[in-house]
């Protein structure tokens, strides 16, 4: 029966590790420009008014929304290991790959139950919109999912518990859309690279760490090529970007590494 | 088969106590303006009909209906909890993460079952849209839940009895398009805060009981700015803004009060 | 199996005795004027007809249909008990909250069944609209009810038997979409008080009865007051308005008495 | 399993004796004027054909179409017994209240196969929109249950097997958008009455054999009155009404009667 | 479970004899024109290819379309029958009647590994939109059988193995919008006969045969009769017509056999 | 219970040896164009990428787009058996039949998790619209399969292990709806023949390979003759065409092909 199924069917196999949250940025956290650093800034501000023990009210949670590939499950994976909390709880799609919508809802219902238990907690949950099951065409989602998330996100932990959520997301209108952004505390954006001097600020670091193949020369003319044009790029793709240049003649690399930008309409 | 689970597959567990009530508003209640307090008084006349001995009808049910962070939820609970009736049940959305809408239902029609058996008994039903899984896009609801609702909210108790609802919602549009408002006995609203006073009384009784990180100073500097303003925010919003700039130089604050404020959409 | 579910799984537990019927309308039914009186004397010419023994038809079908709180119901049962039919059966959604659909359909047709085994039978269907589960967001309903209550309605009694049916509903407009109102033998209006003097009569009844508020003066000058407006107010609705003044202040109570109805849409 | 289901689930309780087919039309068919014969004449011919034992093709089925009340499951079950096949079938929904639509598929589907067994059948199913649970509002209806009569009402017997069908519907303008009109040999549409003429036969019919309650000379008046007007009115509706005038004082009877038709629209 | 179900829930009690496929056109195929003998050369091409040992790709797939009553099944049946194929296997509607979707796509699937297993098969799929359950109202189908026909009328028998598959319909808009026609290696259409000659050929035919009522001299008056009109009609509907009029007076019966084609819309 | 199911319930039926692959392009892979030869060339260094041990991202994932017939499944396949990845495992929904939404769900999610067990791993999809159950009409899909793709096309391999995935569709018009494509590392467009020596070059291959009918002066003739006309054709399509006029006489059959090819549309 119901109450059984939720206390015995959802097996403890879906813990998480810190480790496993690392590996979300294990190739590490570049700081490439203000507006990363404003982010990560007032993320952290977040967390510590989340711990202050003095405010009576233990919950805080965090929208941090962008577009794919911007960086955002890395800097919150960041976000939440860096926030000190003892205990650190993983929700993503990726784990529940298959489940029917109920279960996914009570994996997510278990996951708020131990963080209650928790002096202090903090709950990871990636990909807010794969949770959702949101299909585009049709609009189709769970609303099981959405009806559980919207009371989450808002319930007070027991008193004299503190609750930080983090959240992601790429469908900040879908959300909207759902009256799910107001459920959060605040929502905070994540910068895509726009300016020349992000983008060169990625390739000297590589360069200078061994791991890209651009030469210096090659970053100049990079960076002269597109100081007049209109840049956005999420730092995962460009990543990718640099990574499939490594594959090619030095010759071509260069004015290849700038078409594909074009091509993928990261420059305009 | 259905008659047996309907009396025992629902557990006891979801009893709730006078003080798992309180905690709505454990922070305690404060009375910014006379909107609030009009509203205060509206509600205990209705809670003195309920309990008139000479009137036969024995329901009085009452819808409150406010913003997001408009103190629906604490307002009704104290509502509820200064009744002196003996006997008084919850039923909210917190409680019924991940219940099927057969199961919601259930839930909702013991807490009914049960009341009918006391002379006199209070039910708060908090967050109405959340119970009925109101879901933006497609505009689904628990058709299920809106069909009990709308049949326990018009039942009379058995003859004798009295029975007080107390409901809380913040998407009257949507209990309007449901026909569900003409279902209450009445529908009262709960304010916004909306006049610069309302906002310095709740500033300055922060301060006088030592909770608040603004001076007196800057209380009557954030009085002055917003003089010419049209305001419009809840105390549940407002009370986490002040905690917000608690984290923060004093210098910075008040301005950042302000600019969150409008951010926020809370100031025009 | 099927056949077995439908004969074993519906519990008598839903009998209803006459009693439970006379409580709907146990405040009494006031004479307040002449749409009333003719409302009456229709619904029982049809009854009369319903018990004919030289008729070979065996089935008369009566829609009473009125805006919310017109006092349908109270009705409905004031003339299913009045017809001295030996058998009155009651259906009503109140009886079935968190029923699935079929199980509401196994109900009514059980009480159909048993109607068909006595000689002279009478079934009260109370709120039409809440047995076929409609909701007015995306029109929902329960076809399998309605496909149900479509043939039941017509289907003649065994040869040598009588049935009267009573069906209540403040949905007229959904049942005619739904052609469900072609299928009775009449459709009967149940009437708001519209007339000044239908409200002066049920004052001045309640006060030679000792049970009202207001005073002969106070009523005349209420009288006065909207003998130019026009007026639509359901009689249980005017009921509680009446409770609701006993609360007040004399002084005060016949202006806010006045100010209620027009809050309510009842004047204009 | 679903093979066991089949043969084993459907229980033989739904066998129809000819008696409870003759039910249909007890109180007698009146040829009440040319259109009604010729209809009766065409129904004749196709059930002539049907017996045909030198036309090699064993399947006939016809649509008997017409307004609520025109008469079409009297003439349709008459048609069916005065056929003379050895077995008549009956498939309504009268009988499967609350069955689901696979159900009621399987006992139709039983009917049909019971058919085939015998050399000459004929299969009576009234009411189709109903057994296709056809609801209007939202044009909801058993898909299962369509596409299994689209079949079987054009599957041919097996060699040297005959088998005739009749149905009957009042919502011919649905079943021709489901393109199921498509499938029958032949459609005959059954008459309401619509001219002066066709009312008096059956109120002289009825005066003579001492069952109206109308004199030859209210008859007359009645006739000159309705000279002029449109009418259009199915045979039960009409003695349906005249049922009902026999509750009145005769003085007030035939225009009441007059005012009856004019309400229901069936004079214009 | 599944694969259990898969190999043991379908039982082989659906197995088709050839004398089954042979009863499809007991009546024989009469070749009444030009149209008819290019389709049936046509089909045999294609099923030649299908035999060709030195071809390596072993599917060919036949889609016959055309309108209601046109002689699809029996010419499909035809095909298949002297196609010479050792293993000929039917998938029809007609022996599927309320089977649930699940189980109409397991038998087709059974049908087609059967078929696997043989060096050369054919299957005959009759009436792909009823297999489809195609529902005009609200377009409804059965998608688990559209996916299945998708992928198994492309999907290549085992090497070596040959496989012809043989399907028709009448509704080859539908399946056009379902892009199923292009899974086809080809369309052929069935014709209706649209011109005099094609009709007088059909009557001498039978009259020849001594099946047919009408004498030489009405075929003549009948053919000049519609000489100038546009004829379009099915050979199964126009064989039906035929039939009919052998139950008539000989006099009038060509003008009401003509008076029938131009009622069903065959006569412009 | 669900986890046991995921682990026991799909068996190793479904396991792919490099044969099966294999077949996909058992009549080969003919070089006959420069589109052709770019589209390999392209695919070849993502999947030198892909195997890359100095980069530390492990996914590299592939669509292969093109219109239906242009020879996806068969590329795909090659370029799987090429890459030298040790594992190679095919989803395909030829192999899934009649499974239900959550069973090829749990199949692809099988095919996942064994390839993350290996330290180099290709997955082919092919005919990701048919695993995705798309259906025109309504535009229905599987979002349960969606979900599962959208999530498993962008998630890392275990650290240190590599991941290569080939999917096939001829819908990238439904896909870039879905936001699918977006999911993947890169989309190569799998072209048509477009260009008169591409034809030739098919033409004359197959005619030294004494595979084709045609002569070299019949290819000369079709060469001429096409030459001012736009050509689209994909090369199943084209092979399947050759084939059929092998049937044909000599003298018909180049007029016949070119005919065949206009009527196919595949000639403006
Ligand atoms: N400043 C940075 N911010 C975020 N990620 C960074 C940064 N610098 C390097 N990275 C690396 O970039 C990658 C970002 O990928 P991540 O999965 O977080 O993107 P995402 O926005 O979540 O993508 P998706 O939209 O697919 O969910 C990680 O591998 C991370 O280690
Ligand atoms: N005058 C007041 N009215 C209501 N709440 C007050 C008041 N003064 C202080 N509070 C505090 O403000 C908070 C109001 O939060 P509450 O949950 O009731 O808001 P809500 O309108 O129900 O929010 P939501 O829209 O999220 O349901 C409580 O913590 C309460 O203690
Ligand atoms: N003339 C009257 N007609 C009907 N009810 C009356 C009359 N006079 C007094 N009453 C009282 O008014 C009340 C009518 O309520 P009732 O439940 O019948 O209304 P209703 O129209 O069914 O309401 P709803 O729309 O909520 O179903 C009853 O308590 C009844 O005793
Ligand atoms: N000429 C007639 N044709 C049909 N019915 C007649 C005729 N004369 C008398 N009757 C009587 O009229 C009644 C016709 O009712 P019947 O149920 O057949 O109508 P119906 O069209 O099927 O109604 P519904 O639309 O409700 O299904 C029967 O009681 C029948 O005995
Ligand atoms: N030339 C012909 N082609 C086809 N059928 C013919 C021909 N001549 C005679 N017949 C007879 O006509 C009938 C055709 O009926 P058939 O069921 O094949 O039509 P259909 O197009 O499949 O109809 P439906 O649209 O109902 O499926 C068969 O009885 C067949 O024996
Ligand atoms: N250059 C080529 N590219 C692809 N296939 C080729 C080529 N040359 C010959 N072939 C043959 O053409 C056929 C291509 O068929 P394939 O099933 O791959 O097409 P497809 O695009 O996947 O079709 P569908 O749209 O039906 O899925 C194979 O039999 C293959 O052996
Ligand atoms: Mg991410
Ligand atoms: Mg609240
Ligand atoms: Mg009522
Ligand atoms: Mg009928
Ligand atoms: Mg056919
Ligand atoms: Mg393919």
């Amino acid at each position: 029966d119901f109450i059984h199924a939720l206390e015995n069917d959802v097996k403890p196999a879906f813990g998480t590790s810190n480790e496993a949250i690392e590996r979300f940025y294990s190739t590490g956290i570049m700081t490439w420009g203000q507006p990363l650093q404003d982010l990560l800034d007032d993320g952290n501000l977040f967390i510590q008014q989340a711990k202050d023990g003095e405010i009576q009210r233990g919950l805080v949670s965090i929208l941090l929304e962008g577009s794919p590939n911007a960086g955002k499950t890395a800097l919150a994976a960041k976000l939440a290991l860096e926030s000190d909390f003892p205990f650190v709880k993983l929700c993503s799609p990726e784990d529940m790959v298959g489940f029917t919508e109920t279960a996914k809802c009570m994996q997510i219902r278990k996951v708020f139950d131990d963080a209650y238990k928790s002096t202090q907690s903090c709950i990871l949950i990636d990909d807010v919109e794969g949770l959702l099951e949101y299909g585009d065409i049709g609009a189709r989602y769970s609303n099981v999912v959405l009806q559980a998330l919207r009371v989450l996100l808002k319930k007070e932990p027991p008193p004299g518990k503190k609750l930080l959520i983090l959240c992601t997301t790429s469908r900040r209108d879908v959300l909207e859309q759902m009256k799910l952004c107001a459920s959060f505390t605040t929502v905070l954006h994540v910068p895509n690279l726009t300016k020349p001097e992000h983008l060169t600020t990625v390739l000297l670091n590589l360069s200078e760490n061994g791991n890209s193949c651009f030469t210096r020369d090659e970053i100049s003319r990079i960076s002269k090529n597109i100081s007049s044009k209109r840049l956005s790029v999420g730092i995962k793709k460009l990543l990718a970007f640099i990574d499939w240049t490594r594959q090619m003649d030095p010759k071509a690399r260069s004015s290849k590494f700038l078409a594909k930008l074009e091509e993928e309409m990261a420059l305009l």
